[in-house]
């Protein structure tokens, strides 16, 4: 098969920058190597052109779900192509800052004080270092994921398999600093028992950090005893809300799932993919940044600032979180109705504006690299966890219905009859750290 | 006095912002407190407008030294506003990053491959990473500022001095994790005993991390001897270059020096105010960063990438490194003659297209803070550590001259006749953290 363009670029690029790019989930090996486009030419909406100026519609998840009003939307980029005429970082400061703030702060009534950085791994790190400067305790209890920083990885340097639970299993400690070690505890989510047991054992834990929700619903009020047992035990709570925050309301889905934690991080959605991350917390904690020496020039730089506050006036003002929530939950619907008629067995989940779903069958790698191969025929970049954005509509939603339909079909001739996928094993996608970062 | 209007803002921002914004070094306190005008409206070439609308020349570091080619200039910001038009950030990559590597890869052939993030911070943080990744050992030897990250700081958990004679005096480890003690240990520059001292005594450093200039010149062939020293003892030497790159010279300060390291970090002044940060290095260090797991999302984002190789490309193609390196001698030589004709003393250093000097007094800091405030009358942000950028001309250097003469005559009327400089404690300004971050 002839290589595209993006594939042939893509491998020279691996000469010159380590694994091709700054980010593994936007590695073609996460979705179908050898074949995914890799690079784009122009986006706009939810429609993206490769560099054989091919259009696709991005069910992909619309820049790792960052871009959800659409991409180069009309009046975020209007507002941050005006900001750059006007300059957009100088020896000055930026009074959108301030604006930013104290939205955030409205919406988040709950919070004093905000501060902001660029990547989502820089807050988590902010996070830590105010959190830790109040409680004065150092070791740290985790969910999910939070990132590329040594406070994190760490986690696997007495276990290698901490870290396997979370999001990506397999993760290396390669060139982690070791002071790091016995520092980091994982729990699970949902399993209020996993956090018990560190907290009974350990007496050194300051700070209890986690994403509210990612794959499933809170049970048993999960987050409330998380939130009981933080304040009993003079822990910081830490909700990272980089992935989802602004996606199902406005702000943190703390908010909808009523837990306020003491300090929220935010990132991606918030500025429409312009980058922008943002810590919100109590005064008591967020002041003692000014003991603490946390500081950056790039985070001065305007754009960012600019884009949060066009970003979030849309959002609020086109009501686009409920929106997205509708989308989302058609587009589960569609799966469901694809899966049943060709009896594929799926596993539906995630928040509503950000839905994914599972294959349920051994080799569900190769099963899902199959499909997300044939939908690229139907002009789809399509992975098994899109974000909902506010550039679909009925029409586009029908096509996409329409092509999976198709290709289920197809699928369904193979798992239906326990036939092996048609696929090399170089051209299946990774879902362990190792097989990725190749 | 009247409060001007970015000082009541500052006040109110304060409140719910710690310290009022992202960077210590873009604080009024560091300027002129109560009077410095904090925020700007727009800025092109060097002037730069406040809120009140009242112009100013920037002689006072362009943006921390970013923002060479001057501020908002017109061929990098098309390039940049023609990206956001085609989108910025999406499922797919960016073939910019590409172009900025070979280009980065080109200037500095010893190095064989890139990566890249938004901040400095983050680039110092990677290189740490994949450095000792290669060498296995733990330790640090670090001459010089290397920004706000707990890697970092953490020199001051042992002893409260030890970054005292780096860059700001003073740093508080409020926060930053107590697992690092013991790990990181300073030099001074064009003192190689102090570094063979630390080699002697700690079998495990791994790393030397060093700015290859700031103040003054290598003496005695420094920094060759660190060199020789970390090939020795199988230390990965590092260069940090976000001050000094793209300054004297297109690329690193090292390639002037000559003296190359294993690594180099690049920020600031290659992207001319839009964030984007690189780390360069020998192929046997950067693609362990395959075995390692650093991944940011806002690192993808392209606007980075597209102001770099806009910048590089001006900077090259119009000789502007060796035209800032003649504007900063003038710079010094008309400091030069100010000092000289009034009688006034000073210390004059820093890489010719960074030019700063220092009052050479006891109460330096309330005569800086009396320039300062006595500059802004003349529509001048002046600090003593302006930057050379390519919007200066001779009209506006003459311009800056005759300001400071007046200036440095009003001064000499104090300092030369043993006469307390006019202004309270409050309004002066901090050169230590504690008094810089109320």
């Amino acid at each position: 098969m002839k290589m595209n363009k993006g594939q042939k670029i893509l491998k020279s690029a691996k000469k010159i920058i380590p694994g091709g790019n700054q980010l593994l989930s936007k590695r073609s090996e996460m979705f179908a190597p050898n074949v995914w486009p890799t690079y784009f030419s122009k986006a706009k909406g939810c429609e993206i052109w490769d560099l054989e100026n091919r259009k696709y519609f991005d069910f992909a998840g619309m820049g790792v779900t960052a871009c959800l009003l659409g991409y180069a939307d009309n009046f975020v980029n209007k507002k941050v192509k005006d900001t750059i005429d006007k300059a957009s970082l100088t020896t000055l400061n930026s009074v959108d800052e301030i604006k930013l703030a104290k939205k955030l702060l409205k919406i988040h009534n709950w919070a004093d004080m905000a501060k902001f950085s660029k990547s989502g791994g820089e807050a988590c790190l902010v996070a830590i270092r105010l959190a830790r400067a109040y409680s004065k305790k150092q070791n740290i209890a985790f969910c999910g994921y939070h990132g590329w920083h040594d406070w994190y990885l760490a986690a696997n340097l007495n276990n290698k398999k901490n870290l396997d639970n979370q999001l990506l299993p397999g993760l290396s400690t390669l060139g982690v600093s070791k002071s790091y070690s016995n520092s980091l505890f994982p729990f699970l989510y949902n399993d209020i028992d996993s956090l018990k047991k560190i907290l009974i054992k350990k007496n050194n834990i300051g700070i209890i950090i986690m994403e509210p929700m990612r794959f499933t619903e809170p049970k048993n009020n999960f987050l409330k005893k998380v939130k009981t047992l933080a304040k009993k035990n003079n822990i910081i709570l830490i909700f990272d809300e980089i992935t989802t925050g602004f996606k199902d309301n406005l702000g943190g889905l703390h908010l909808k799932l009523n837990v306020i934690p003491d300090i929220a991080i935010f990132g991606k959605a918030m500025g429409n993919g312009f980058p922008i991350s943002a810590v919100i917390g109590k005064k008591k904690i967020m002041s003692l940044s000014n003991k603490s020496f946390i500081s950056s020039t790039m985070w001065t730089e305007q754009i960012g600032f600019v884009a949060a506050n066009a970003t979030i006036e849309k959002l609020e003002k086109n009501k686009i979180n409920r929106k997205n929530v509708k989308t989302g939950l058609k587009i589960k619907k569609i799966w469901q109705e694809c899966a049943r008629k060709n009896n594929i067995k799926i596993k539906i989940g995630g928040i509503n504006s950000l839905p994914l779903f599972k294959f349920d069958y051994k080799n569900e790698e190769a099963i899902t690299t199959f499909v997300t191969k044939q939908m690229l025929n139907y002009n789809f970049l399509a992975s098994t966890y899109p974000a909902a954005t506010a550039s679909y509509n009925d029409k586009i939603l029908d096509k996409y219905a329409r092509a999976l339909n198709n290709v289920f079909f197809e699928l369904s001739k193979y798992v239906n009859f326990n036939k092996k996928i048609p696929l090399k094993k170089k051209d299946i996608k990774g879902s362990k750290f190792g097989r990725l970062n190749g």
